[in-house]
Parts: structure tokens; C-alpha cells; sequence
């Protein structure tokens, strides 16, 4: 996708913060994006371009050392895994998996043999593991109903992840179409000076949702659309992972999360009826153990009562909007199952 | 406020959908609203600028004929009263009030003595009443401290409930500041033709937060100021009442309370920390008896596997950004108190 | 398991509700349940003690035609899968599963295809669909890491379904531990008649929780044992499934939904940390269609200002508490996994 | 009351741990609680039986320094306001108030204008006030439709606040019913030992629930009453409030609310309908400045990967249990409102 340009190097800025180094999630120390992508034409004439996305916090043991985390359901039409435990307990002990709708299952499977792997205490001395899975349908592009992604494609996309995003048609986002063009992953970054110290919040999307007509430009905030051309899909659907280094607590990651729904309305989205739109975002600065070896565990977080977490808030709306826009710019024309064809977004829309 | 515009009257239309009649939550049949403005310059140099609003989902008894009802919170730094109940029962049993923070238990008190007044079943020989109260902090222009609003006033706003909503510096909306300039009451509604019939959704907000660097213009999207001008706020807040006489559930009403955040979003919020921003939502299709003549109830909803629901989420994303343009758009100049000013804001900035 | 009781066959009764026929969830109209159980030892010394349990809502394409649904979070360290659609829509479109923790993937992989089998459109003409599978931990009975519940047995689980529901170390609950002896699957229903019509609440569990020592026994509430024995586990699980032929909505299915917890507490539990209690819930009295032919849908649902909804929770309680006793008393003594031995509960404590 | 023995006294202990010195929520160091009864015979023929109950969680300036806080709800049928704000930031900034229902404008009121006495900057150079009140209703008993407590009586509980509390027929629950008999103020505390540090949960109800036939007696579980006496109120509600010196989290200290059901459910309670039983929460452990000095706070935490939280569980089931049972072993007989009349509960039950 090397002829696909992000959309800053078009000329386009969103928000009033800097980007990290990246402008990607991965700014963020440790964190790391690995994608198993698969694109095959199957001899009974059915059409595979799906694949699997892993978001990894850290890049140690994370289930010996979780991370805070949190989950906020924008509009709930959609089959993401794992958030109970992580409203409960507050934590993330698993990488995040994002794929297509009906493989959540392989990846989650996937997914825990890759855990039970690398600890044998899992199910054995002690209990079991939590995994976090996110999808969106690619039932337009992709044969979804063949179910072709397998368990090893989630633990293949976990040993490939790097510090370099491949954004677009790529992983899970292979076969997604979003706002009646091609869509799929999308990142970006902020980053804030508080007190001496720099902190990033990064977004990865998986974009899936919206019709053409419902485009706002960025910046402009023009229609360019009138009416939907008919092969668009009604509804659909977006995952948004939002991960920082700034130190929030399972509560404060929570409200951060909420302001997706606003990065998320900016592209112009009402989060129509059938979207699952469902957001996970973590912190990196506290390690929870699974072994902890005191009964207190001591943390620092920011406080509340300071223009902070109205500047992180304003960072996520930004970084929300931006990722989703990187997906578009990203995203090159797929023409998949039945023939069907999504086209990448042409850039002279943004003139 | 004759001199002061609307937003369509200066030439935007925001989205897709047509208008009611008055482009107001009065459009909806039976809804009402009233105001109780309350301006007055004490001789200890304290300025009351404050007061109450009363929506009347049906202008029949509220307590035995009681609304479909649901609120969604969007950011929680606020003092609404009468949700758990709401939540729990999904019914809306009274007006729905709103005036300043602190004013919230006075406003409560009137309410619950209009409610005695005309049920003389309430606490003798029937339960209590659930009495939904919500508010925004107008402490720059109001002695809010004073405690001003009392019982009357609330009963005052009530009984003046018409059709005609006044909008801007008025009733709660009369000390209220939004994105640097004077905000306060604004409302919109949009309609929609299903199967024959016309179903209207409507809007009422009272807005109260942001600074003048947030705007985001509509139509243009442009952000016409740099930097905060030292005056304003860092936070506030906004209520939004959104009412309608499509027939959804408690559930589905909930679903549309939850798109209010989309329509806040693209005026430029990203609902800041101090905000407390509340949704309430009713819909009039059917009625409640509180004393019901059976032991079930037939209702009809909308179906949601279909385009309905996502027509009523866009509508009230459209009708939420339009009714807060409108509170600007309509609310004067005021200088309250110690002094403060907060201008009416300048349509050239529309150009 | 034929020379276990029930506790009624004991002599005694929770409550003051009659039970249905069979005393179980399938005296609901159409309700049927099946299991899988799967009990081998390898040839590595390893030992599979496990399974599936499918509960059918009703006998016809669940797809095609939904119930309504919900469910409730007692305790959130659990890994069921499914429940943020359910909240979002309010309706239940599959078959309920059970099973161990790490084969949720596996269970819901079958029940996808087993959907697809039977519904060409998912996922070609239609959208997907969203499975609810719930789990407890058999890890002390079963080697839990071996992952041997393989889609097909989720399959065989749902073909199987019939009104006779087996109890105690079957399908699910092959391997489950309870109050320090072996649980596993429950079941347990309540009549009352309104109006002339005879309604059903019916309650199925999967017990996995708890130590002797937080036995509460039936009608007496002795406490039978003074300090754990060693081998309990300090934590583990239940799962509840509560479905009633009554004319509930969602909102009122989670409220009684949240009795489950009355209902637990009564046997001794207090929901430890360590314990996925989740319930689901669904009324058998409208069917949701998958392509409905209308726009709008009647309902007719029970009203609540009366004493109707309070006799069903009370049902509720009473049936939760009596299917978990039912569930220890049809259990019977399993040895698995690394020599470990689960007794089954001997019927002297109840003197 | 001095005639009244608490549970303790006639000889039964509720569950295996032990209680701090006092048995009391004011076990927790700087926890005090005050009480205003109002108890009047009006010439109209009213009678007030009501009052106003002030938990202050600690004995300096709540608003300056607060406290982490939850709320949990069990039955939303109630009034209770403030929780809106509790669950957004996790303090609580306000003494914990309980009144009639009708009442929680006056007292919400009262508390406000205490709170404004003591801080000058409250809506002046800084923000508002988050008051939290609970309620239930004593309209057998007491004329709630006069609502005769007006602010200063809240101001006065809140100046009465000592370590001594008085149960039974006093405060907020001077006109309660619970149970067929005299409810009202009742409070239980446990103890713990973790690595040498004692720690105390202690509870505090105000109890207004359920008829003679839900009795569950302790310890022998017997229903003593087989058919409600006519004069009980099928429904009505509790307030439980718990308090820790333990370092949880806001987080943590909801999931312990959430025990409160069960500890309630062993008296006999389902929750009835028309009850608002509703947990408030909160920690002393840390308190929370209004105007921090870093920008950065720590904390420390019990760390949940062990058997310390569940055993706050437990002992929030057994306090609540015992609280209840407090309160209506010291509560005395009331005879109020039309010559309403609701006797103490007579300890030969307990035989």
C-alpha cells in the first residue's frame, strides 16, 4: 500500500496536539501491532480477504503482568469478547484481537493456546485467562460464512506484531469497507508535556461502518455525497483500541473511552443501528501481577481536578478522528466474495 | 430577544431531515414548556440572573398518566435528579425540570408540592412521586450561591408551559454560558414520514459549557478562535431533553439518547471534565397509567431490523447540534454578577 | 446418576410457590435442553471430565425468530460470551450454551455453524449472528488445558435437546464443583396463576462455587462445617439461565434477573472474587422476527404497579436457590484429573 | 430505646467474623453519625414521625478532602440523589444523608447550605457541590405529604454527628417499617487482620421493607409468619450505607456494595417491586483533596489476587445482615399517622 499516503502527508491536520514520532499507537513504549492477513480465491468460487490484528499492551508476559483497561460500548450490535472481566477486575491480561465477526471464536482460541503456551500454570495451578476479541463484519468482501481464519492465523498475527503499523487493507482490516469506500486499520497519536514529562495516547481503529453519504470531510466538514449508491452497507461497524502511557486508572480509562463516540461523530457517524462500535483502551503505567508479591499494591495516578484529563479527553477525540481517517488513506481498492469490489478513497475528495 | 436570530434564520440548516412546524420540542403533540426567569440586582450587590424550565411531556397528569422514558449520561459531573427511577421503571412520571446547580433540591421541593397539589393519592394512599430534575452551573453571572430559585418558581414554570418556546438568556437558560458566549435554552426538531405517518422528534437543551476555542462552526467546521480569552470556563455542561412521538421503548429511547453525544460533538465539545452532561428522553407514543384498569399492557414499537431506528439516531444528531446553535444564536448579552459579561454571540462569525 | 434425589424427593421445599410439572425449566412451553458429556482418560495420564449444555428458548429456528432476553453481572470474573448484543437489542437469537471456560471459543464455533447450517442467509444476505455461551471452571475435575470440547460437541449438545433435563455431573457440569462437593447442572421452576392464565418461571443452573464451609443448608440454614478441607478451591463460578413463558420486557427480565443473586446467597455463597456469576434471562411470550413483516410489532406485557412482578422475583428466588440444590443432590462422585476426587453431597447433612 | 437489646444481646451472632468494639459503622476511625427525629402531633390531626440521619465519613471538611466512593443499586425504585456524580469521579464530597422521601429536597438543601457556611470558595472561585441523600418512605407512619423536615434539620443532624449511634425509632428512621414490624437505624461492623493491620468494615441501614411472611429468622432460617397481617405495606425500601478503613478502590468498593444484596437477601427480602435499596460506599483509606498539590496522587490498593477482597465480601453480607437485624431489635413501637401503628419486633420470635 506504498502509494497510499496518510492523510498529513495530504495536508491535513486534525486537533490542536502534536502527533508522536509515528503518529501511531505504537508511540507508546512497548506497545506493539502485529497482522495476519489472508487473501485467497477459493476453487468453489468463494473469495477470502479477511485476517487477524493484534494490539499488544507491553511486550512481556501479559497475563503475569496485566494492564489497567477499560471498555465502553458505543452502540452494542456486536460479538466483542472478554469486557466482562475487564469491567470487573479493571484489567487486561491478554493481547487485543481484532477480526471478522464470525472468527472471534478461532482467534479467541488462538489466542488462549498462545497464552497456555507461554504459562503453564494457566488452567493447571492457577485459573484461567481472560482474552479480549473485537470484530467487524466483512461479509462484503470476504466469504465470512467459510470461517477461514484458524486459531494459528491469531497466534501468527501475535508473534509478527511490531512497532511499525501497517495501516489499510491489512489484518483484520483486509476486507472492511468504511463510509462506502475501503476501509480497515487506521492509528494515531497525540502527545502532551505535563510537568516535565511527555505522554502518549494512542488509537488504533478497525473501520467498518458508515455510507458514502454520510462522509464529512475533515476540516471542511462538506457532504461530499448526496445519496447512497446502493452497493453501500446500511449499518456496520468500528473497534477502537486507545492506549496511553499517562497514568489513569480502570475509571479514568473509562471516561477516556467515552470520547470515541465524539472523534467517532466528527467523520460523520451516527452510529447507525447495526455498528457494533465498541472501544477498549488501556494504560501502560502500572503492571498488575498475576503473583503479586505484596497484599498492597501501590499506583499513581493523575489527578482529576485540573484541566489533565479535559486535555486527554481532547486527545482521544483528535486521535479517534485521525485514525479513522488514516484507515480511508490508507485502504487500497479490494474486490473480494461474489465479485464484490470496494474502492479506496480518492484523495481529490479532499479538495 | 426579538432582535436575536435563529440559526436558520441566518441561512444554516444542519443535516438531512426536515424540520416541525416550529423546529421545536413543541412540535411533538401534547409537549409543552415553560419558563421562570429571575433577574434582579440585590442591594448587598449580588445579580440573581438564573431560573427554571419546565417540559411537559403531555399536558395531561404527568404522575397518572406517565411517558416511556430514559436518560444516558454522558459525562457525570452533575447533580440530575430522578434517574434511578427512570432507569429502573422506564417512566417519566413528572415535568421535566431544569435550572441552576443549586437549585436543583428547591426546584425538586416545588415540583413535588405541584405534584401534591393535583394528586391527592401521593403519599396517602398511593407511593411517592419520581420528580426529574436536571442543571447547569450559572455561578460566572448568577449568585448561585444565593439559592435564589425557590419552590414558586418552579410551580411558575410550570403553569406558564405553551407551545412557544422562548429561546436563549431565558427561564434556567437566563445565566447560562456556552462556548465563550452567552448560551442558555435552544431547541430543533426534525420530522419523518413512515408508512403513511408523521413522526416528529424534538430537542431541548440548556447549554452551559466549553470555551470560544472549542467552536466548531456548522456548515464550515472552521475553528474561528485560537485561544481562550481568559474568562471563560474551562468546563460546564449541557442538559438535553430529547422527546418524540414515534413509538420506541425504554430501550431504544436510551439508543437515542446516547447519539445526543454526536450531535454535541460536532459543535466542538469533547465533553470536559467539569461537565455534567445528561441526556433525559421520552416518548409520548403510549401512556402509563398509574393506576392501570389491566394486568397487561399492549403496546406497538418500531420494529429495529430496519432503517427506523438509525432514521431516528440521525435525526436527533441533527437536532441536538441544531438545537444548541440555536441557544447561541438566540441568547442576548449578559452582565450579572461582580461584573461579569458573557456576549451574545457575533453572526459575523457565521461568514 | 438414578439412585441420586432430588431435594423435594428429600423432603424438602424452598419457598412458598408450587413448582411446574417436571420441576425444571422445560415446563416452559418449548423450552428444551440437551447435553454432551464428555468423559475419557488419555493415554497421557490426563483426564477429560467435561461438556456442553445447550438450553433451547424454543423449538423452532431461534434465528429466524428471537426471544426476548437479558442479562445481569453478579460477578464479572467470568469469560460468558454474548451478553453486549443481548443489552443493545434485548432479544436472544441462539441457542444458550454452557461449558468450560477455555472451550467457550470452541461452543460458540459450533453454534455459529450449526446457525449457518441452518440459516443461508447469515452471514450472505443477512448480518451475522450473536451467540451466548457461558462457562465455570472444571479445571479441578478436568484437564481444562487440553481444550477437548471441539464445535461438533456443541452441535451434539443442541441436536439432543429434549424436556427431560438429566441433573448434576452431566453435559456442562461433568466436571463442576459446589460448596466443596461435585455440582454441576441444576434445574428448578415456579407456577403462578394470573387471571386464569397459569405462567411459569424456570430456573437452570451450572454450580461451581464456593467451600463447605459457606454452606447455608435448606429450611434449617445451619452451617454444617466449621474450616475449608483443603481441596476446595477458594473461588469458581455459577451460571443462571432464567426463562419464564410470562410477558416481560428486557428491562423487566434484568430486574428479575438481578434476584439470582437472593437466590445464591441463600445457599451460602457471597459471590468471592474469583466467581464468573453471571445470569441470562429470556420470556418465551413474544417472538421477534428476523425479517418482521411490519414496521411497528405489538407487544402485550405484564404492567408493574401491582404485586405480579414481585411474585415472579420472589419465583425467581426460589427457583435459583432450589435448581443449585438440585444440582448437589443429583451430582454424583467423580474422579478426574491428576487423581483429584469431587464427592458427591451426602443427603445425612440435611437431617 | 434503652429497653431494646441489639441481635447480640439476646445471644445470636450473625456469620464467623468478628465485630469491631462498638458493632457500629462509627468503628471506622473519624466515622460519625447524628440524628434529627422530629416527632410532633399536628391540631390538623397529622402526626410527624420523621427525621434526618448524617453519616459523616470522616470528622474534617468533606468537600476539601474527600472520600473514594461508590453506589450501587439494588431496586431502583427510590430517590436517592447525588450518585450520578459519585460514579463519574469515585468520591464522595458530602455527608451521607438519609431522610423521608419527600424529603430529600429539604435535606439535600440543608446539606448544601452547610457545606456553603464552610467553604467560601463553593460557587464562587470554584465549582459546585455533589450532595448525596438517600430515602425511604414513611408515609404509614408519619405525614410525608407535609414534608415537615426542612433544611435546618439536616444541618443539625450533620451537627449532632458523635461515635454513639442510637438505633431503631430515631433520625430518618423514626417512622420506617420493616418487615411487618418497626424498622428503621440499625448498624453492624466486622473486623479483619491482614498482615498485622486491623481493618473494619462497618454498615448502616435504614430498613422500610417487606411483610411479616418474607421473615426469615436468623440463624434457624424459619418463616415464623405464613400470611401478611393486612396493615404491612407490600413493598418499601432500604438505605445501606458501608464504610471501610480498608485501601480500595472506587471499583472495588462497588463490587462490595454489590454484597449488600445478599446480605439483604437472607432476612427474607426479594427485592420487592416497589423498593429503592440502594448502596452507598465509600473508603477512608485515602481522601481526596478539592485543591491538590501534585498533579500526580498515590495510592495503595489491596490487590485483588487473593482471598482479602472476598473476605470483605463476607463481611459486608454479615454486617448488612446484622445491621438489619439491629435495627429492628432496637427499634420501638411507633404510633403515628391516622392512628397508624407499627409495633417492635418481639423477641420471642427469635425463641
Amino acid at each position: 500500500m506504498e502509494h497510499r499516503r496518510r492523510l498529513r502527508d495530504i495536508g491535513i491536520k486534525i486537533g490542536r496536539f502534536e502527533t508522536g514520532n509515528l503518529n501511531s499507537i505504537t508511540d507508546i513504549e512497548g506497545v506493539k501491532v502485529g497482522h495476519k492477513t489472508i487473501i485467497e480465491d477459493l476453487h468453489n468460487g468463494n473469495s477470502i480477504r479477511t485476517g487477524v490484528t493484534a494490539i499488544l499492551p507491553h511486550s512481556d508476559n501479559l497475563f503475569k503482568e496485566k494492564v489497567i483497561g477499560s471498555s465502553y460500548v458505543i452502540n452494542g450490535f456486536g460479538k466483542t469478547t472478554g469486557t466482562i472481566q475487564i469491567e470487573e477486575l479493571g484489567v487486561i491480561e491478554s493481547p487485543i484481537m481484532l477480526t471478522n465477526t464470525l472468527s472471534v471464536p478461532a482467534v479467541t482460541e488462538g489466542t488462549i493456546r498462545y497464552l497456555l503456551d507461554h504459562n503453564d500454570d494457566i488452567g493447571s495451578v492457577t485459573g484461567t485467562v481472560n482474552v479480549v476479541v473485537g470484530e467487524c463484519n466483512d461479509g462484503f468482501l470476504n466469504d465470512i460464512r467459510g470461517m477461514h481464519v484458524r486459531p494459528k492465523h491469531a497466534i501468527e498475527a501475535i508473534i509478527s506484531a511490531s512497532k511499525g503499523v501497517v495501516e489499510g487493507s491489512v489484518g483484520a482490516g483486509t476486507g472492511m469497507s468504511c463510509l462506502g469506500f475501503k476501509g480497515g486499520i487506521g492509528t494515531s497519536s497525540r502527545v502532551i508535556t505535563v510537568d516535565g514529562t511527555k505522554y502518549t495516547l494512542g488509537v488504533l481503529v478497525l473501520s467498518n461502518y458508515g455510507k458514502k453519504e454520510d462522509i464529512l470531510m475533515p476540516e471542511s466538514n462538506k457532504r461530499v455525497y448526496k445519496s447512497s449508491e446502493g452497493v453501500d452497507l446500511p449499518d456496520g461497524s468500528i473497534m477502537i483500541i486507545i492506549g496511553t502511557d499517562a497514568p489513569f486508572n480502570e475509571r479514568q480509562l473509562q471516561r477516556i473511552s467515552k470520547r470515541a463516540a465524539f472523534g467517532l461523530s466528527r467523520t460523520g457517524s451516527s452510529a447507525a443501528h447495526g455498528s457494533g462500535d465498541i472501544v477498549i483502551s488501556f494504560s501502560t503505567a502500572h503492571r498488575i501481577r498475576h503473583y503479586p508479591s505484596k497484599l498492597r499494591q501501590t499506583y499513581s495516578f493523575f489527578v482529576e481536578d485540573g484541566p489533565i484529563i479535559s486535555d486527554f479527553f481532547e486527545m482521544a477525540v483528535e486521535a479517534v478522528e485521525e485514525a479513522i481517517w488514516n484507515s480511508l488513506c490508507k485502504a487500497t481498492t479490494i474486490v473480494g466474495q461474489k465479485g464484490n469490489r470496494r474502492d479506496e478513497f480518492p484523495y481529490h475528495l479532499f479538495k
